[in-house]
């Protein structure tokens, strides 16, 4: 099986390195040897290996009818959007880390793989080298999916941690993880949350079959949790984590992108530092979960390239997928129920009590002046209600 | 797609309701309806609705052409081996939960299947609802794997838990799991850890793709652990788990089910009560964790019906597995490398300090008479030779 790979980055150059490493054990799992014929990339690099088999020009790629897979590991909408589109037209298979992409255009690329018996694979565009999109497409098949939850942004989660941790401000944790290359200099696409927001499109669409478009998830990131937050949920022998979840109550669907508070009970409670998980509760599995690097070069790169050894396995077989282009509507999140952890100042003690049902209050000497509760669970839009006009320092969701 | 059922046990009655339960998501992902035709069980089920299909002779099954899987969760090696072979033979793919005959016979099945462009699947016959043998066979395929560790039986691992949260011995703690129906009356298969040894077998074979006989890997079980022993753990901030493990070093391939004692830093430390978990270390991967309910009837069931739905998907292609009937000779454990925690007499400290490197040590109030250490890694055998002739009272391998 010959290969091209779209960009030699960081995620590139070790697909490259996976497939050179472990030549002979791929071979024995493909059941033919995987050959990288081209690697396209504006640049050069002179000394590389690589720049014998580099090409400027993706034409060349296109039209060379040798090339059976294309792996598209450059990122961004475009021009990826393109070049695997024209890819699939052109009879080749697919597979990809660049999850901009398949969030965006992933039923209408599976769609066009399917009408031709081609394959557009992208397990390593959530969760790195977890394997996620194969188990909720081949594994998790005989059950009815009621929540899938995610730590799906490794950077975010390193953030948490540190914070826990050192006790330190996001600002500070933010500086380290910038410091150790965990997190970009422009760091919004993961502390807005929207990196994982656009993974829990992809996951979602995928579980139910339909397109979720994630302009639509509501997303909050964790700019705005402070290291009082972070206290008081250690108080509460709690953890705040960046999740990502979707849940199915009755016909509802319901989305959201938000830290949450939650206690040792919760399988994600222990994911620290870079580590990515995925819980899935299904209406007769129960709870999976699914742990392990969610990025960095060889783990990413372990899962595209299992891509390229599935798709090399099914040469003229679609594997099918059952993400359809039929739009998802999501529910409007007013009615998705939680508990709630709320700082108040002292002065709402009385009304806190008098409109809330509260499980736990704690005090801390740092910050005398405030209380903290933690609520029975309430929907969005009650909590909105009961809290309007109090004078609520911060909350997060919580799993009491 | 029509099917039958061998076996109205636990779960081959949640095989049935699973099926009925999720009659329209499970017809959407396999691409027809799965109709179960015949339940083939020697005891009748009167008012059950399975009575109309119920059938007391394999005959009757196995010569239906209109038959197209069987689904074997009887148990046992006969006459489960004889039902399934006749099946494949018949040209009909099988999913099982069975682990004793998938552990004797897997490579041979296997193999049978593969000629006949059929599927013999497995999902269920380790980790019960986990993802596991479809992710090692599918989704691991661009590592060498390193490390395979599992907590693979729920029995030892709730008798663990329970002896840890109260302090029990286990004998107490074993009585609490068969009064709650975790353990038989006769516990020897868990408790001695042969239930485990079967599932490494299983896992340890799709890894390394050659067969692996289950009684030459080394298996110790969790009778000899005690309330001492669990305390000295907490002491450590360490906790004593059922460690089902297979390592690859250099060309040497390790299998070994025993407890052993790990810190907060693996994965699997947190993995408690009656859960499963699998750890798999791949050399570009590093560590994922697949983690849920490693047994009870409707997770197993879930886990046999997403094998229905995959031989469904793939109804003359074999799904290919690389467990070939070569044996893979196992490694002598004399060469494998551990740290270890040990207990011995006051009288000893002079020889231990004199013989053992040591990380830690621990002395608890409540064993005046000795005391406890952790040692560097070495191999079992550098441990015999070190410790002989002293007085150990108990030892557990350990990861420091």
């Amino acid at each position: 099986m010959k290969i091209a790979v779209l960009g030699y980055g960081t995620v590139g150059s070790g697909v490259v390195e996976v497939i050179r490493r472990n030549k002979d054990s791929i071979a024995k799992r493909a059941g033919e040897e995987i050959d990288i014929k081209y690697v396209l990339d504006l640049r050069d690099f002179p000394g590389d290996p690589v720049q014998d088999i580099l090409v400027h020009d993706y034409e060349q790629i296109v039209n060379d009818p040798e090339v059976g897979i294309i792996v598209e590991v450059m990122g961004g909408v475009e021009p990826a959007y393109t070049f695997v589109k024209r890819a699939l037209l052109a009879g080749k298979s697919v597979c990809t880390s660049n999850k901009e992409l398949v969030a965006r255009h992933g039923a209408e690329l599976l769609e066009i793989a399917k009408e031709r018996a081609l394959n557009f694979l992208f397990e390593a565009s959530v969760g790195g080298g977890i394997p996620i999109i194969r188990p909720l497409n081949q594994s998790i098949t005989a059950d009815e999916i009621e929540e899938i939850t995610g730590i799906l942004n490794g950077t975010t989660n390193f953030i948490l941690t540190k914070m826990r941790d050192d006790g330190c401000s996001f600002e500070d944790a933010l500086k380290e993880a910038q410091s150790l290359g965990y997190a970009e200099r422009n760091p919004a696409a993961d502390v807005e949350g929207f990196d994982a927001c656009r993974k829990l499109a992809i996951l979602t669409s995928l579980a139910y079959g339909m397109h979720v478009s994630f302009e639509e998830i509501q997303t909050e990131g964790i700019t705005n949790i402070t290291a009082a937050d972070i206290a008081y949920a250690k108080k509460f022998d709690m953890a705040i984590k960046l999740f990502a979840s979707s849940r199915k109550v009755g016909d509802n669907i319901f989305a959201l992108v938000a830290p949450k508070m939650v206690g040792v009970n919760n399988p994600l409670y222990t994911v620290n530092g870079v580590y990515n998980a995925i819980l899935v509760h299904g209406n007769v599995l129960g709870d999976v979960m699914f742990y392990g690097s969610g990025a960095g070069k060889l783990p990413t790169a372990s899962a595209v390239v299992s891509d390229v050894v599935d798709a090399t396995k099914h040469k003229h077989v679609n594997i099918m997928q059952i993400w359809s282009t039929k739009k998802l509507d999501l529910a409007s999140n007013e009615g998705l129920v939680n508990n709630f952890f709320v700082r108040l100042p002292k002065d709402e003690r009385k009304t806190a009590w008098d409109r809330l049902e509260i499980l736990k209050t704690a005090l801390l000497d740092d910050y005398p002046n405030e209380f903290a509760i933690l609520t029975s669970p309430m929907s969005e839009k009650e909590f909105a209600e009961k809290t309007e006009g109090m004078h609520v320092i911060s909350y997060i969701r919580a799993q009491a």
